[in-house]
């Protein structure tokens, strides 16, 4: 039997070798990935970001106890770009999830930048089908910060919850901008700090279609209403099969060019001489335009 | 006269024009660009980066204030990953750069995330490339965060300044690998709170090799001795022959890299016919792997 049927029936240790396929980029994938892609598609996936410091992997950890209540099973992919490390427990409240390790309906993974050849984002997304084609039925992704990359990583997600706390008010000047696009759900952590009010009030006046919710994730205070109204999203979402199946269409044209960029990348440009680029001898620009036309590309 | 010799007579418009050029990645950089990298080398790049609110803004501001003294020329890139905008003030403290507006010695741009079609780390390399053709003595290289992108980005500095808050004791923890891994020099600021000298200690434990710097960047304390030290870093690679042709190759090899990925994207994978990828008819998996397999890369 092969790793794929055997994930398909449940094996995790053949979904943890398909996680490192995935992190190396192997050209299997190619032939893999189409199967988990048939068989994906269930899943809820919600994503958690927001600035370092928080509480996101205290919140996460929250969620997987109220998911679990409710006998769904729960996978969790925590993303840090910052850290080289991949496998481990690599988030600063890791430990925490520790004690969801002898629950078989919990799985989790982190994964570093490092760890991935084709970029965090590609990573992520295949990652992702996988738990999805595994069977668990809500996936959460987790990620540090809300710069660039985790911003694309967030693509992923039927339903994005960004997480602030009463000090990170230099945080929301700053990120404006791409905040307000990801964000699905507010939430506004350790809620009973000074500043939680006015800073609830100021992510209101940005964006008042979007709900902010209060948390206390460490007091478990607050984690059902947003449990809920992420559901409500989501059905929401499901409900628009006009909007879902155009947001389907621009996953799978990013995904197509994804692919490609990182297959060209990995098994053609990676292979090439480029000793006198190296030196200096020849100009990085002419020496990627001479491979352009030698491909027939331009 | 072409741009590129109007730039060279010292001509900002055109070097404006350039800039716009990279932003859009025009297939017209594959014969300007290998003129601009023939002229450029000369100039000494800097680069600031840190979690939002550290102080940046203003950091730079007296660092620009500091190396005009010296009658030399400074331009400044920002870089915020997480704004849509680019070419204007888009960073919380730009306002008090133009400070400097009515000095011809001093040219400052902003670039955001959606400005730069072949992703910020590729612009912001061309755009130090034309800084440094154009004839500016320093350039600063500013960007908020401390995710992927921004490290990327800090590749094109010399000399990489790593700024930190006593609030920020989350953020070592949490992104302690890649801030140990690009921090050339770190720097507290707000160095007069309570927790600074804590803070200092904590650096030096986690990297003894490199300073730690004290400033309070608003009222110029510091600055001067961080100056010396930046450039007592900067002159320690120059006289490293080996170091620095190794630096250079590799540069070469990414930016080799990064162009021939751009281009390919921009002139062939966007002109593809999608419609079956979007519609779902088509695996991107199977799509990517025909495309490669027409091109002959696999």
């Amino acid at each position: 039997m092969d790793l794929v049927d055997k994930m398909f029936q449940g094996d995790l240790s053949a979904l943890t070798r398909l996680i490192s396929l995935v992190e190396n980029q192997s050209p299997k994938l190619l032939n893999i990935m189409p199967k988990i892609y048939e068989r994906a598609g269930r899943a809820k996936v919600i994503g958690i970001t927001g600035p370092p410091g928080a509480g996101k992997s205290t919140l996460v950890n929250a969620l997987i106890h109220l998911i679990r209540k409710q006998r769904k099973t729960v996978a969790v992919l925590a993303i840090d770009p910052s850290s080289p490390f991949s496998g481990g427990a690599v988030l600063g409240d890791r430990i925490r999830m520790q004690t969801h390790a002898l629950d078989e309906g919990v799985f989790i993974r982190s994964v570093g930048a490092r760890g991935s050849f084709g970029g965090l984002s590609r990573a992520t997304k295949e990652i992702v089908r996988l738990y999805d084609a595994f069977g668990f039925d809500t996936i959460l992704v987790e990620t540090v910060g809300v710069g660039q990359t985790e911003l694309s990583i967030m693509e992923v997600a039927h339903t994005t919850v960004v997480m602030l706390v009463p000090e990170s008010g230099d945080t929301i000047q700053t990120l404006k901008a791409g905040l307000l696009e990801i964000a699905d759900i507010f939430v506004v952590n350790k809620s009973d700090r000074p500043d939680a009010a006015a800073l609830q009030i100021q992510l209101k006046e940005m964006a008042d279609h979007i709900p902010v919710l209060m948390t206390q994730a460490h007091q478990g205070v607050g984690i059902a209403e947003l449990y809920e109204n992420i559901v409500k999203h989501y059905e929401g979402l499901m409900k628009d099969a006009d909007r879902l199946e155009k947001r389907r269409a621009q996953e799978r044209k990013v995904e197509f060019t994804e692919i490609l960029l990182n297959f060209f990348k990995k098994e053609y440009i990676s292979k090439l001489d480029t000793k006198e680029v190296e030196s200096g001898k020849k100009d990085p620009y002419m020496a990627a335009q001479e491979v352009l036309k030698k491909l027939g590309v331009m």
